[in-house]
């Protein structure tokens, strides 16, 4: 997605070689109008797919995940960070590893909102070692959905989580994804 | 905003007097159409007061938030939670306490994304005790922005957080308040 790539070149802020800021329009400032646009164009990626989930992770992923179901009529579930608070009901877990907290944080779904039924659209803001993704795709497994695949606003190629889930065969659709990047240059594959 | 006040009834479930559960619509699954809908009403009763800044906290005020914020055609800042990581910027900061989780948790906004020339309105899903709208009015008067009002999806208006903030002459707008609640019953204002 061109804008995209544009508005990383011209908002973005790298710090090293691995983190990438782009909270002015997508991590803690949003731009409603462009990130409906993003949605739309992750949805038209997987017309014809039958989703009926889309399927991200608190917090950031919300926003493109929200215009994302708009775009393909579904409803949109987000994963809860923290352990699930006691229950009756069916609850489906995974831990996933933040590399920015440097810590394990548990995530879960309730069973109400995904079943067997379901084909799942996942969605999330950044692809970069692929733990959010790979908690995600267990969630999905877990409650016997169909996985269409999975969209991205922004991947990091050169952090491998994109590569450890193609290998899986899992369908990733990136808006933007990038080679390589220092403070000075931002290279996209 | 009667088409809410009949999810609250149809959908919503009742724990003990005080917990109200929306989660197949707002807080864990979100209806994006509907989600829409509230924005567009929430934003039509704060025309004409020049809005530039939509203000919520994450994570589940973020999808009512967008809505308002595309209504308004402005952009929409989200509150992080924790504490702000090493920044070279300015920072606004404030202490909420969490009476679900029973904790005081810190949010953040940079002072990137706020700052005296802005009018803000406060959006969030719902208004309990008042705590997260506490914290984001500190942060907005910390910013030296004009606040606009608040508007809140559900108020449970016999949890006094709105009579606190409308005392100090706040205007807050509200889809749906709830005068009480029960397992069995559900009775608006």
């Amino acid at each position: 997605m061109q804008k995209l790539k544009q508005k990383i070149i011209e908002e973005g802020r790298v710090i090293g070689t691995t983190i990438l800021k782009v909270d002015s329009f997508l991590n803690h400032q949003i731009d409603p109008q462009f990130t409906l646009e993003m949605g739309r164009d992750l949805a038209s990626r997987f017309t014809g797919e039958g989703i009926t989930k889309v399927l991200t992770v608190e917090a950031s992923g919300i926003a493109v995940a929200l215009s994302t179901g708009l775009a393909l009529g579904v409803p949109v579930v987000f994963a809860k960070k923290g352990r699930a608070s006691t229950q009756n009901s069916k609850v489906y877990t995974s831990e996933i590893f933040s590399f920015t907290r440097q810590e394990s944080v548990g995530i879960y779904v309730s069973g109400r909102f995904l079943g067997p039924g379901d084909t799942v659209l996942i969605v999330d803001d950044f692809l970069a070692h692929g733990e959010a993704l790979r908690g995600m795709v267990e969630i999905v497994r877990q409650a016997g959905c169909r996985l269409a695949g999975v969209g991205i606003a922004i991947e990091k190629e050169f952090q491998g989580g994109g590569k450890k889930l193609r290998d899986q065969g899992i369908r990733i659709e990136s808006l933007a994804a990038i080679r390589s990047m220092s403070e000075e240059n931002i290279e996209f594959l």
